[in-house]
């Protein structure tokens, strides 16, 4: 197909679909003639993947080439695949991070976790500022959230569809962004309704 | 005592007290001569908010005004104060979203929540996001995110102290701001394990 029609398909303008060649997120099509180009499905569904991660899941141009380049890199399983989608979301947090008691958290757990993932890191960060302020961030304290979160964490995985590389990681990158408001708009309103139960609420 | 002893004691540099005061975040002391004042365990306590605020939840000075001005107003309710410290954290969302889904899981939660609260748009906004990209957004999916947090959330709130209000809003929006990054943290590594168990982990 021409790139105006790969631009229909996939509703991204024609200038965008040019920039993305331009920046090396879509691979080259078979070129036709000195200005024309033919394109496949493969380009259409690279196209998809691109813009939900652009669009949807916030993600920068840098962060978009990582995940575009795991899904090239051909000896991956699909867990690996996974963890390079998670890689590529924020925040970043240094290499260098002390992830010690992140790392006591997961292991009460009984998780099988990579010690130099992200994920790891983003907790170790957070756990570091929670104990610079003196708020609680014990093992026991912090497994009780990791606990609540394993059967949404688990029901999450098993929706992952293996129809291709590309919907496996667009999956994971988008949905791991767009349900975090989720997450956190309903931690704050089951506090709500904890604390109406803890304190009362007068009626007007 | 002087404004030089309120900033020894809580670690707030002179300046930076000087900056509150001038921003009506801090009340001002009793005047003892054109050019000092004396401060007391009062200021100490608003002080300590006003830091745990700005520098350790990170709101913005507009924000530290609103939770300052519901420890202040006094026919309020501990549950309502709670909701005043709510409101005053991020993201904002317009007040003419639509909560008719939200309110639809809340009830399906059979939580206790005020219709006209920012954590009900914010769920609302990003039942509106996952809408639009097509990722599933239904009542009994999102009421399981909320089953698997009223645990934590119950938690939370029994752990609010009432000593004094100051107290018990600094918990609540510093604890609001700090646990989210172990929320999210624990939620991506949940999904690594449950990955590992679904799919399988290659060993070097």
């Amino acid at each position: 197909m021409r790139i105006s029609e790969l631009s229909r398909r996939t509703g991204v303008p024609v200038p965008t679909v040019k920039f993305y060649l331009r920046e090396g997120l879509l691979p080259a099509g078979r070129a036709t003639a000195a200005t024309q180009a033919q394109y496949d499905e493969g380009h259409e569904q690279r196209l998809r993947l691109v813009r939900a991660l652009v669009e949807v899941a916030g993600l920068s141009l840098a962060a978009v080439r990582r995940v575009v380049a795991a899904v090239d890199d051909p000896p991956r399983t699909t867990h690996e695949l996974l963890g390079a989608a998670h890689e590529a979301l924020p925040p970043a947090v240094a290499d260098d991070v002390d992830v010690t008691a992140a790392t006591g958290v997961v292991a009460e757990l009984g998780w099988r976790i990579d010690p130099r993932s992200a994920p790891l890191r983003q907790l170790a960060a957070a756990i570091a500022a929670l104990e610079a302020v003196g708020m609680p961030a014990g093992v026991e304290v912090l497994a009780r959230y990791g606990r609540a979160l394993e059967p949404v964490a688990t029901a999450e995985v098993a929706a992952v569809p293996t129809s291709s590389r590309e919907d496996a990681v667009a999956f994971v990158v988008v949905g791991t962004a767009l349900y975090e408001p989720v997450v956190l708009a309903l931690r704050r309103l089951a506090q709500q309704d904890a604390s109406a139960r803890r304190f009362g609420v007068d009626c007007p």
